[in-house]
């Protein structure tokens, strides 16, 4: 909560844009509360805010978690940050115990996850992964026309105190604690979610061409309606990805309809559509299918891809470890797919991974309302610890 | 293709708002034609210009004729300025001919036809039969904050030589010659088209709220979608509609989507359904039905009435007499409803009023496409002069 008036919207809303006044400042209180439970800090190119519990042996990789400090521009006390704070939670129980694991643990602060002031978001971690490097991205621009270069500097020069170090080695493991943001664990009467993997995500966009013409003189056989076509597809386009799998997701979330006046039939339509699949094969077939579908003559369709992230399965053996876990300490549990991308996605492939839910109020997130019963984030910070202390045990 | 000139856009299209300069330099051309062919001419307070050629008993109602010189931002060459220039030629050829006719002919040039500039349309000839005040039309402002009555003051003050009247008294009759801006006239082959009416027009608008939500986390049995929603009522619309009669018009031109961004379920879509009929009962019974349409549960819908105007016939007399003239002087003509508004509906409560609409091609108008052959507008002018003659002669 105190994390949560850094940026604070109104009664319960959080504004913090990656590496903006605020995110500095968050980044400065996460600082400050290391400092207290004696952690060490250290920052990466990217941004990305490490706090180490120092293990035994520190030749050995460490055990990684923590999730984001960036808000949505409408965003809640919850995304992002409950995920570096439990890790925080976690660290300070341990060092408070003085107990001392084999490995060291960090925990991380990734920068810039949701991408709204500089896309694309997950930008610290698929950095941090070798996805992409920060010379490619330091010529992308705020809307104010401010370089993430730029933005980046001030940022890391904000938190003096914390050395600027080279990327970190390959973690051994990575788990993430963050808020469902979505109903199933509410509607299932169970507070701790065990991450199976991420869904694939695919944005397509369909641009249709017609003939804007007068609505009142133009015989319905002369039309070639842009916007009629659209719905037509788009139903076409719905009942085929939701006959797939009731797995799927299919959402029409942008449309813009040219010229737009009442009285002429639109002559131009585009409209994206965001599908998502956890099943690999499926997502890959459907892909494949929703990019060939064809427009009602005489109307003319163009599809641009926009977006195309496959789903990606989290590691077998943390699934299970996080699942017992969360089993022995008396928590209901419930295997879910993860709906929302996560800072996780960018981890699969340099380390096994791994994401604990936490059940959330309505599925809502991405909002002020975005809320989570503190029983609940103690639940999910709890299994976070246990599996932190048994990864950092592992050899 | 003079007038064309004033205006130009491209190689054959025309933006001339009502009174811009481009208007007052049209209507400066019109003037001068008018001088060179002996007529009087006048303006009344709404700024429709007005040429007299005077017949034997000036006592009786003058016949009435013409159409508009304003135009949409991307209009053509033929809209509106196509019927005034009919009539002047029309009276010219009289004028020459020294054929004395019983009553006055008189052509005007309706101000505001478009109402692109300052809404609503058919201004000068709504003012002229009564239906509004120019008291209640002066503060209505253009986008840059310009209000009518200074625009309308400039337009009238740039004609110095032509007289400001108080209104003109009601004329015997009115027939207005106008491009088809449809089809029809072309697919059946014929250059006449004799107009029985204007078609009645409905704009409603569909407020459709649901819940916002991500589109990756969110099941598709817990979604609100208002996009969805809002398709599903228009294909139910657009049956209703079309079921009623093949006559009907049914058009969704205006569509907006919120937050439209592709991974958030639409919370609330706005759109604009155009409807038509040229029949009075069925307008008005679908009117009905189409603003108690419901939408599917839990979305919640709000219906607001933009615009009503119900179907207007034109006098049976003239429309007989039109079609007599057209078929004795070789034409072939076609009956047919008007698709479209023009300042002939404004008339119809006022005197007898028909119409005379030439083929253009495609149907394309409000559009630098737009064409009408010279042969074909040759024919219009002559069926409009016979008309007026016999009009003119009418006891």
């Amino acid at each position: 909560m105190r994390m949560a008036e850094i940026g604070r919207r109104g009664e319960t809303g959080v504004d913090r844009a990656a590496f903006s006044p605020e995110d500095r400042a968050a980044r400065r209180l996460l600082f400050e509360w290391a400092e207290e439970h004696g952690l060490e800090t250290f920052q990466d190119p990217i941004g990305n805010l490490f706090l180490r519990y120092a293990g035994r042996n520190t030749d050995l990789p460490c055990v990684l978690t923590g999730s984001h400090l960036d808000s949505q521009p409408t965003g809640g006390r919850f995304d992002g940050v409950f995920g570096v704070l439990a890790g925080l939670e976690a660290v300070a129980t341990l060092a408070h115990s003085q107990v001392r694991l084999q490995r060291s643990i960090e925990v991380v602060a990734w920068s810039n996850e949701e991408g709204c002031r500089f896309a694309p978001g997950t930008m610290g971690s698929q950095v941090f992964a070798g996805h992409r490097t920060l010379a490619e991205l330091g010529e992308i621009r705020d809307a104010s026309g401010t370089t993430l270069s730029t933005a980046l500097a001030e940022t890391l020069a904000a938190l003096p105190e914390v050395p600027v170090q080279n990327f970190r080695p390959k973690p051994s493991a990575y788990v993430e604690a963050h808020i469902e943001q979505g109903p199933r664990l509410e509607q299932m009467g169970v507070p701790i979610g065990v991450v199976s993997g991420i869904q694939g995500c695919l944005w397509l966009e369909y641009d249709i061409r017609g003939v804007a013409a007068h609505a009142g003189t133009t015989p319905h056989d002369c039309r070639q309606d842009a916007l009629e076509g659209a719905l037509g597809l788009i139903d076409a386009l719905r009942k085929h990805c939701l006959a797939g799998s009731p797995e799927c997701r299919f959402t029409v979330g942008r449309l813009h309809v040219e010229p737009n006046t009442p009285n002429t039939i639109p002559g131009r339509v585009t409209f994206t559509v965001d599908f998502r699949s956890p099943d690999p094969a499926l997502f890959e077939e459907l892909s494949q299918q929703l990019r060939l579908m064809q427009a009602p003559e005489p109307l003319r369709l163009e599809v641009r891809k926009l977006l195309h992230h496959p789903p990606k399965a989290f590691a077998p053996a943390l699934i299970r470890m996080i699942d017992e876990i969360a089993r022995d300490l008396g928590y209901g549990a419930l295997n879910l797919v993860s709906g929302a991308f996560h800072d996780a996605y960018s981890l699969v492939h340099i380390c096994p991974v791994g994401m604990i839910f936490v059940r959330c109020r309505g599925g809502v997130s991405h909002n002020a309302q975005e809320f989570a019963l503190p029983h609940d984030l103690g639940a999910g910070t709890q299994v976070l610890t246990h599996a932190l202390v048994r990864l950092a045990e592992c050899e």
